[in-house]
């Protein structure tokens, strides 16, 4: 193996266990950690930040960069090598022109912010977490900054989280899809409502918890490389291709908040544990962005959960957990249940139909925030305004509203388009699947999953973080990311549902 | 404040932040962590461990000692900042000594053994931890060979745990002690045995947990400030003043076991718990020694949970919490019972008349095996015969001998005089507490600890690590480290229980 490309293989090694450090410390925040011991964690997190941002934007860094040029030039440009220089090389160029101090002082303030954000959405009080929100719109916009010049003020936060992709891409492809769902979402409107009351009944948590179980091992998560705890707000963490551990939140009369929480986190695992041992303590063992993860969560979350062929296969294990409880509803009115379109307040609760709503929502507030059109302190009267306005309904308070989402304490603001982006690829890549699984409606119904996961593994899971979200999707379905396969699947099933 | 006070302490409070970091990876490690994690978190706790080292061996944190030496010299030497600086002199001058590359490896490899000894354990067959205890036993030979000369191979591990203190001391201690031990438990010999069989009744985990809590919650433990879980091995940890960590195990049939390890790591935790905030974020914010450490675990463990006097006050909340489980058991046989004096297998389940002989056993081969007398391959045997020679009993498998403990896989060899010094240290801490407080009997009978509690956080907690363990005793007790008050306390207990 070439020297240079040694050594900075150990120096990513490092790298990568500093992050893998940052993210049992952030982990243990929001599972286990007493409140009180928010201050000091922040400070670890923050210090630990630092030093990985130090180790990575230093002098011999670029030198090696340079010197691997010609190196990796040499290569199969698909070869782990090649791939690894040239995202290293990209990542690199990225975080130099980030001071370690902003790092560290972004890392310590998003810590802190968090804790604070818990405890404003306990008590429904937007002002307890104003400042934060304040603090991290201007750390946003500093950071953006440093990027300057930019077609776009949101160009270099999206860029972290999708690399390569645009505002203006985002925003073309959020101009399509709008129309197409606002039309359906109008339609099935004028339809009798959907009696989803059976999901609301009170069921054991611990059962519920089981169940969730059974559905994520027999979708194919590792739980010998993993384990579920609760959190306040459901998310997955990688501490090592080894060990990637998924939260969930369980609530007594809300079985489909649980169920499907754990199925999503499922996704986002599998992906994580897929990834090949080869790219282990790298900067490609990750996934290739953050709207390609979200592809493979709501993947197995809806267009394998939410399906009619999911419920032939485990709508009676539901029956068996809980004898008598789902005795008068047939298989058929519980599809219809857990797919019932509603034009409510929470995002992670929302159907498939409104969903990219609530995210197109958070865009534009995002944007108009950091172009200065808006102030956080008007935030939630814009919010309730808005939801009114897409939704047609709208948060009697802030904990429905504003405060809903744990992204903004923790620093993601530029994250939320990803989510959307998630759904469109998810849906691309469900009809290459179903070209090349014929009998994958069959398969799903018999429980069977592993054709699928193989599937995914081979073409997604496995390359890591090689190749950039775009050139990943064209990869593996022939065309960039568009919404045209996503608006065919949400007309094909809600129209079938809703006999429009 | 001297600016070079100021940027010692700044470096100070990076290094502290590393270590709560290193200390929630292990915390996580044996409470969560999926065993093919191991690999991944060994590489982690050793880099983070070896950045902090690199930290605290550098060139400038010597410089500012020497130029703060007169800063120190003028300062009142039991204040806060002259103990810093003093403190810091003896550890650094102890790191130095000991290179970067070599702490790493060492926290890697006890990283690893301790998944390895969990599963030699579960097992029950030594060879799969022979070789990695063979190479904690080298590692540790060539770590006193970094302090050579020294008066004894075992001076300067000790000198790890218990600052100042030499193994000629330990053996000087133990001698005293030894004879007085062996002549209570001969005697005691002769007596019929205790029925402590309502101690092995199968008793729901769940209520166990809860009344070990109410115990914890009585005595001073401060929840806002840390929490407990379970692990294979209870154990206490601190990541930060405010977030203090404890585990406990449950038996069903062994309610002494996880009632009184709760009690004897909320002993530890009450301790970090009570360290001065002044202290906080600095080497002094943790145990003056682990003696020290020990004789507060042991005093709520022992001298306050075994007493008569406690279970006035909590044998009635055992009846309530267990309707009809003790309906037969007189108070007096409840307390005889969780004092039963028998020659048994495991340290940690071991009565206090016989506790010590175990440490000895263990400071013994120790001691033996770094002398190069024994080789690690011998030591299930050793162990066996030792056993059978000092309390008549031997394992008859390697998981109830050689593999009991977890410390050798941590690493932790020259630790376990620590305990036995901490039944002395607590029995001497007591003497003093019930001359201060004349009324601590009927104040323990009526379930009130505050005031105990106080003249221990008054007395003791208060100073972190600000002295030495024998300055300390000598501050709080009058006299240096001596066993008399523990064979006074032994004596009476159970002279009294066992009427001889």
């Amino acid at each position: 193996m070439n020297k240079e490309f040694g050594e900075l293989k150990e120096r990513l090694g490092e790298i990568h266990d500093l992050h893998s450090a940052v993210a049992v410390l952030g982990w243990d925040q929001q599972v286990n950690m007493p409140a009180a011991g928010a201050e000091g964690r922040a400070n670890q997190i923050s210090l630990l930040c630092r030093l990985s941002h130090e180790k990575f934007v230093d002098g011999r860094v670029g030198e090696m960069l340079e010197n691997l040029k010609a190196f990796a030039d040499g290569l199969d440009p698909e070869s782990d090598e090649a791939c690894l220089v040239k995202v290293t090389r990209r990542e690199y160029d990225r975080n130099v022109k980030v001071p370690s101090s902003f790092v560290a002082e972004f890392a310590r303030t998003t810590s802190n912010a968090h804790v604070e954000w818990e405890k404003a959405k306990a008590a429904s009080d937007f002002l307890i977490f104003r400042p934060w929100l304040e603090k991290i719109f201007d750390l946003r916009r500093e950071y953006a900054g440093f990027f300057a010049p930019y077609d776009h003020i949101y160009d270099p936060l999206l860029d972290e989280f999708e690399p390569g992709l645009k505002t203006a891409d985002v925003k073309e492809i959020f101009e399509k899809v709008r129309p197409a769902q606002v039309e359906l979402i109008k339609e099935i409107g004028r339809c009798p409502e959907t009696d989803d009351s059976f999901l609301h009944q009170e069921l054991d948590p611990q059962k519920q918890w089981e169940l969730g179980v059974e559905a994520s091992t027999a979708i194919g998560f590792d739980w010998s490389r993993g384990r579920q705890d609760r959190s306040v707000h459901p998310f997955t963490t990688t501490f090592d291709l080894n060990d990637v551990r998924i939260t969930t939140r369980i609530m007594p009369n809300n079985f489909a908040s649980g169920f499907f929480s754990t199925m999503h986190e499922s996704g986002h695992a599998m992906y994580e544990q897929g990834i090949s041992p080869s790219l282990r303590n790298t900067l490609l063992c990750s996934g290739a962005s953050l709207g390609i993860h979200e592809s493979q969560s709501r993947l197995w979350e809806n267009l394998v959960g939410r399906s009619f062929d999911f419920w032939v296969f485990f709508y009676p294990r539901l029956r068996d957990k809980f004898p008598g409880c789902f005795d008068n509803v047939s298989l058929k009115d519980f599809y219809r249940g857990i797919n019932r379109v509603k034009r409510s307040l929470i995002r992670t609760e929302s159907d498939e139909a409104t969903y990219n709503l609530h995210i197109m929502l958070r865009l534009e507030i995002e944007i108009a925030v950091l172009e200065g059109k808006v102030a956080v302190r008007d935030l939630p009267e814009i919010w309730n305004a808005r939801m009114e306005e897409y939704l047609g309904v709208a948060p009697d308070n802030d904990a429905h509203g504003i405060l809903q989402d744990v992204h903004w304490a923790g620093g993601a603001v530029g994250y939320f388009p990803t989510y959307a982006l998630g759904n469109m690829i998810s849906a691309q890549i469900w009809e290459c699947v179903s070209r090349d699984i014929p009998d994958l409606s069959e398969k799903i119904r018999q429980g069977s999953f592993s054709e699928l996961h193989g599937w995914l593994a081979e073409n997604i899971y496995r390359h890591g973080a090689k190749f950039e979200p775009q050139t990943l999707v064209k990869k593996v379905t022939g065309s960039k990311i568009d919404p045209a396969a996503y608006i065919r699947y949400l007309n094909r099933k809600y129209r079938e549902i809703y006999s429009l």
